[in-house]
């Protein structure tokens, strides 16, 4: 079944696009078989919903919407699809006794203006929203779907987890999707699109490949009746990169770097230390991302100048003779931290965060140290002088190389 | 004039629909006084976009598109245009010798696929790409435009600001938008919502309330024929902000906490110290964000576990007697790191991240202590548990508190 998402409200275009539903929607799509064609972004505009409504209904099976479900002038989803349609809304008396209920129990009196959410057309039914006063609407109409969530996620997830999914599911004896994204890091873009190059341009499994702040992703997606057959269909595809990448290969799916090192970390019974200077935090922001990290995370340092370099441990002849941004500067920090904290493995990431150069090195050059008991792993990087980007490759290439060096010496 | 955007590519639409540019286009049109009517994601089918493009020229004047203008056969922009404009594409000699030139200097033979790049129809003009192999198009015919730029931001925002934008500023004499937005901490939602009451519900100037992590947005929106003509518009609603909502007011427009915090710091030669726990680095890493934190930030202390916070100098005593997870233990944190790292102002947070309660509290309580050397503030939070919920809105307070602080006290 052929699918489209619409993605309601005018505050979605007024460059203040933070929709972040049609993502979580579409995520969900592919292992119900559905496949997405379209997303739009449609303003709070009765005309506008209707074009959308009726044009959506010629070419998808299934419309799903989020937003303008409310009781306002500005909410019209409802009246979109009832304009398309050609249908007439009518009250439904049991609906406005719950929703009087809904406020009741807030020890609120309903305003008048909820009643428009209590409106249903023929083609439509409810899909109950425990959350909130607005019910969404499945509606159906000579095999065509139209599926009308509220936009708060908290509301959306519900229905759609509970009375949406289950229903479509019943509806779609189709053929699925399944993907796997096997992550890279170490090959440029280039060297693993050689290196995989008689997979690509296929239709089925379809193998895609991506450049990504940690890396090189390649994704495969195949289609077929079962999840089964879909495996069976990726597999060969699959089984050539894990033989011919392995090295490189550092996670699948939604895995993230502080997920995968935090899995090895964890198994092993090993703790971390980090202290950093051109990541400002993001390293250990993103080892806090991971549920686990308190069992086998110490704790970071975030230092900014020499005077906090010195006081935690790196030597004043290191910082003299190589400077604060310098391979060596790094490693120090790597040991040291590590030797404070009591960890198992330090990290030590120096750079050039910006915005201007330091010690005449440019932005975006940095040092990743990784030291245990026994060896110290050290690399250069030259990233492109932003931000965001600095922090967040410098950070993920410690965590990926930990990944690795964790990886190939399973004594550690 | 009215726009529309295509993000133009299959992955957009697999799950993964991590498109930032049609945001950050949406951003920039309303100062051009272009209405942005609706935003589409579109996968590589050439039926898709020629159809796209065909309704897309008959509803609107403007459609701006990123991606699908690469070598490879899914790069499908050009051709949907071209179809839909029934012209034909021709190879362009000089833009062939460019591409030639442009793989020459990278020490590489140009692929002959990328031929594809170099072509034309009558209707449409390069835009020069110097980052990449992908020129863009503008395209005109029957006062009607559409623009076409590649997908990679690093490409596509040098597009638009050195050949887009000024085109579309001597293109539209049309009236101008402008938004102003006023950011508070400290009132509820239906609290501001209250306060300025009298002002939502109308057109021009239009009022928008917002729930975020920072707290409550007010947006105000304003459309004239000049830009000074919709300042003075929206000038009564901004004053009886002003006015009405001064002590929660903390910033304005795209001002970030961090940014907020950081130039009173930087005026008044301040420095600042932080050590978090249930933040896990966010702090830190939200503070290096400010591209001027060097001159401020002395650095950051990410602590987890007793044991680290003794060897940063928290009191024994204060641990045995409240636990980690209490007011005492922010403020000896916030005291500690003020003296330890030699800085002005010191920033304690502490509290549950979870996944687990902690000491009995559950996920979510946190405490926020501001120290200076004459004065602590402190803050008791429950935050809603949820991980990220929990770093980012604990930082944010402790931000928004010393704005706060430092504004009350332009001695400090």
């Amino acid at each position: 079944m052929k699918a489209e998402i619409f993605a309601i409200g005018t505050e979605l275009l007024m460059g203040e696009l933070s929709d972040t539903n049609a993502a979580w929607i579409a995520s969900r799509l592919p292992a119900l078989g559905i496949e997405l064609q379209w997303v739009s972004i449609i303003g709070d505009s009765l005309e506008q919903l209707t074009d959308a409504f009726t044009l959506g209904l010629q070419r998808s099976g299934l419309i799903v919407t989020t937003g303008g479900l409310g009781p306002t002038q500005d909410d019209l989803t409802r009246e979109g699809i009832a304009n398309a349609l050609q249908e007439t809304p009518v009250v439904q008396d049991e609906v406005v006794r719950e929703l009087e209920r809904y406020f009741q129990q807030r020890g609120q009196e309903m305003p008048s203006r909820n009643i428009k959410q209590a409106h249903l057309i023929p083609s439509a039914q409810f899909l109950p929203n425990p959350n909130g006063t607005a019910p969404g609407w499945w509606v159906e109409r000579d095999h065509r779907f139209i599926v009308s969530m509220p936009g708060p996620p908290v509301e959306m997830h519900y229905i759609w987890e509970h009375q949406v999914e289950p229903r479509l599911r019943q509806l779609v004896e189709n053929e699925v999707t399944v993907t796997r994204n096997v992550k890279t890091m170490g090959l440029s873009e280039a060297a693993v699109d050689e290196v995989m190059d008689e997979f690509f341009g296929h239709d089925n499994p379809y193998l895609g490949i991506y450049s990504k702040a940690d890396g090189i992703h390649l994704r495969i997606i195949a289609r077929a009746r079962d999840v089964t057959a879909a495996r069976q269909l990726m597999a060969p595809v699959e089984e050539a990169i894990t033989v011919r990448l392995a090295p490189y290969i550092w996670g699948y799916d939604n895995e993230t770097p502080e997920q995968a090192v935090g899995q090895l970390l964890q198994e092993r019974g090993l703790t971390l230390a980090t202290m950093e200077s051109c990541t400002g935090g993001f390293l250990a922001n993103s080892i806090t991302e991971a549920p686990a990290q308190a069992s086998y995370y110490k704790g970071g340092i975030v230092v900014n100048g020499s005077e906090m370099l010195l006081a935690q441990g790196v030597a004043a002849a290191t910082l003299e003779q190589h400077g604060v941004v310098s391979q060596a500067t790094a490693t120090a920090m790597a040991r040291a931290v590590r030797q404070s904290l009591h960890a198992d493995v330090g990290i030590g990431l120096s750079g050039v965060l910006g915005p201007a150069e330091l010690e005449g090195k440019p932005m975006g050059l940095a040092y990743v140290a990784i030291a245990t008991a026994t060896e110290v792993v050290e690399r250069e990087l030259r990233v492109p002088p932003r931000r965001i980007t600095i922090k967040r490759r410098v950070s993920n290439t410690a965590l990926i190389e930990l990944r690795k060096l964790l990886a190939a010496q399973p004594a550690l």
